[in-house]
């Protein structure tokens, strides 16, 4: 179904993850998913199009996918880009706002009631993050605009993300690199001990697919897991705690994979960190301002917790400069998701979301509003 | 039975691991380890002894569990240390000759047949390591000489090294680190994408207690695993390719974990490595010579391999400075088996063994030979 042609960039054998991808459904807080049992299949017979007869669809940003797989996507949709317009943004939205049934939005770029009012005829949203906290969904469901989303494409992705900075951050794998690099290992000799992960006790913070996948992967390191999450779930026999807090003071490291929402904005502050202690070990592979970045910043520089594994940050590319000459924080720049295979998931699905929109079929990872 | 006490720092609850120890036995060439049911208990009926009166140990340079552990270590035993002497050490040798029972070894230094000609009542070493290719093990055999090597308490932290490189390799992890930090991320935007581990064909080169872990350990990242060995294993399903090559064509990563022997030096040649590919990627846990270094920096240099982890190297300390500016060559200073909580285990094992000579107890992790 997916050919290696289509490939930005090989990696040998690199369309076999496909073997083992992971269905599990991403958690959100208020929203369920639904997956058709498989992802969003081309339509084959659909002829080349004139660019004028192709189906419309809006775009606020340059997603990277698109400019990776451009000839691709061109062949079947005309995407509007108000970026290349010399008009005002609400001025370029007027002017199409009777021909935009689709849109294909990035994270990051805020689509509020006030943006959503400019395009009357919007039926469709496809996005390319897992996370919705960009996308007034309160706003959507009342006007029945349907969102679909990266479902749990990424998961596999973020969680090895989670798990290769918790080794760095306890085996000092990037600040060991740098100490040989610079030539320090002949110079001075032996490098610092790092920590073992085994015997750890590691808390998920949202056990959704990702949370579940570091689980997973966590547990044949001897890792000790439990979790909070907004509920618990009765087929995992790790222990739940309700609260974040009792999590943290029961642990040693907590991992972040929950989605960004009103009830999780700053759940992570100075009194978790506090409760983690010392010797407490935090990674964020979910959202930035799920934790209060300044208090973050206070307790590594004082010591109160003893490192933190970082790819998402309140203020994205702005990060805490402070951190910068910090050994025990590892930082990577919210690339989580970002393989060359799990782009290539993520054109297969859009390229197909789009097609079954415009054709009336069922969609892949469409966000059902309770 | 541990106590946190000892531990030279602490990390929360540094001796909840030992629950999970993994008691798979060390593969070696030529030799079996007898594993007693328990780590080696102190004997706390002993009381303090004047220094003269504490049995004699043989060093020949410091290790490093002995300037971490010096106190407790010399409440037991007496340390003969030729480097504070002003004799030369074939001298310093005669000297003690007739005292030196037992010697405390640590790898890196050649215990040759030349050197054990010299100590003519020595009966016991105990080595620092779990490779024992530092040690002329025919000679200790020939002159009835016991040997006890580290055995499997390191295992499970090369192993998680082993992920740390693999993860920050195909992942850039390191790499990102470094672009985050010096602040090229505002500048620059988007990071390049890195590769995923599901679905990549994982070769284990080793398939003792670190390859085994190592396996078990990437299983849920989805990576297809299979392994050479001297011998296949019956009791486990991964496929067993009885080559090198033949294990290196067939994979994307291989994964050393074996022992240096005259069979396996410089077993990772140029040869393997064009059959690895030009998106292959090396691991190196294991000891730098059994890969030759020399063709392994030209390959990278000439991108005939994607990327390697290294964590030991030919010549240590000194390492190929070519390799410094490659973004896709991760490096560590031989520091896979280095953790506080391990240090903490190889000083109970120590101690333990020291202790079980001197009372004619059963030693853990004898290395018996064939």
């Amino acid at each position: 179904m997916i050919s290696d042609r289509l490939a930005p960039r090989g990696f040998g054998h690199n369309t076999l993850h496909l073997k083992q991808r992971n269905n599990h459904q991403t958690q959100i807080d208020f929203v369920k998913i639904i997956c058709p049992p498989y992802m969003g299949k081309q339509d084959s017979s659909q002829k080349e199009k004139k660019a004028d007869d192709l189906p419309t669809v809006l775009l606020l940003r340059q997603p990277f996918v698109l400019t990776v797989y451009e000839k691709q996507f061109s062949e079947k949709f005309r995407f509007l880009k108000p970026w290349e317009s010399s008009m005002p943004l609400h001025q370029f939205l007027s002017t199409h706002a009777g021909s935009v049934k689709a849109a294909f939005f990035t994270a990051g770029r805020p689509i509020t009631a006030d943006i959503l009012q400019n395009l009357p005829e919007l039926r469709f949203i496809m996005t390319t993050s897992a996370g919705l906290d960009h996308i007034d969904l309160n706003e959507c469901k009342r006007r029945g605009i349907r969102v679909a989303n990266a479902g749990s494409i990424f998961s596999e992705d973020v969680a090895d993300t989670a798990v290769g900075l918790l080794i760095d951050v306890l085996r000092r794998v990037s600040a060991a690199n740098r100490f040989v690099k610079a030539g320090l290992w002949q110079k001075k000799g032996d490098y610092s001990l790092g920590h073992k992960l085994g015997g750890k006790r590691v808390g998920i913070v949202g056990m959704g697919s990702i949370g579940l996948s570091v689980a997973k992967k966590l547990n044949p390191f001897g890792c000790i897991i439990s979790y909070t999450s907004r509920n618990k779930k009765p087929h995992l026999s790790f222990p739940f705690y309700p609260y974040i807090k009792e999590l943290a003071a029961n642990c040693d490291i907590i991992i972040i994979c929950c989605a960004l929402t009103d009830q999780t904005r700053h759940m992570i502050d100075k009194n978790v960190m506090l409760a983690l202690g010392k010797e407490g070990v935090i990674v964020n592979v979910a959202r930035g301002a799920i934790v209060n970045e300044k208090e973050l910043v206070e307790c590594l520089l004082k010591g109160e917790i003893a490192g933190a594994g970082l790819d998402v940050f309140e203020n994205e590319p702005n990060v805490p400069e402070e951190l910068f000459s910090l050994d025990n924080v590892v930082m990577t720049p919210h690339h989580a998701v970002m393989t060359d295979e799990s782009l290539n998931d993520l054109f297969q699905l859009v390229i197909g979301n789009l097609d079954a929109f415009f054709s009336n079929k069922p969609l892949t990872f469409e966000v059902v509003q309770a």
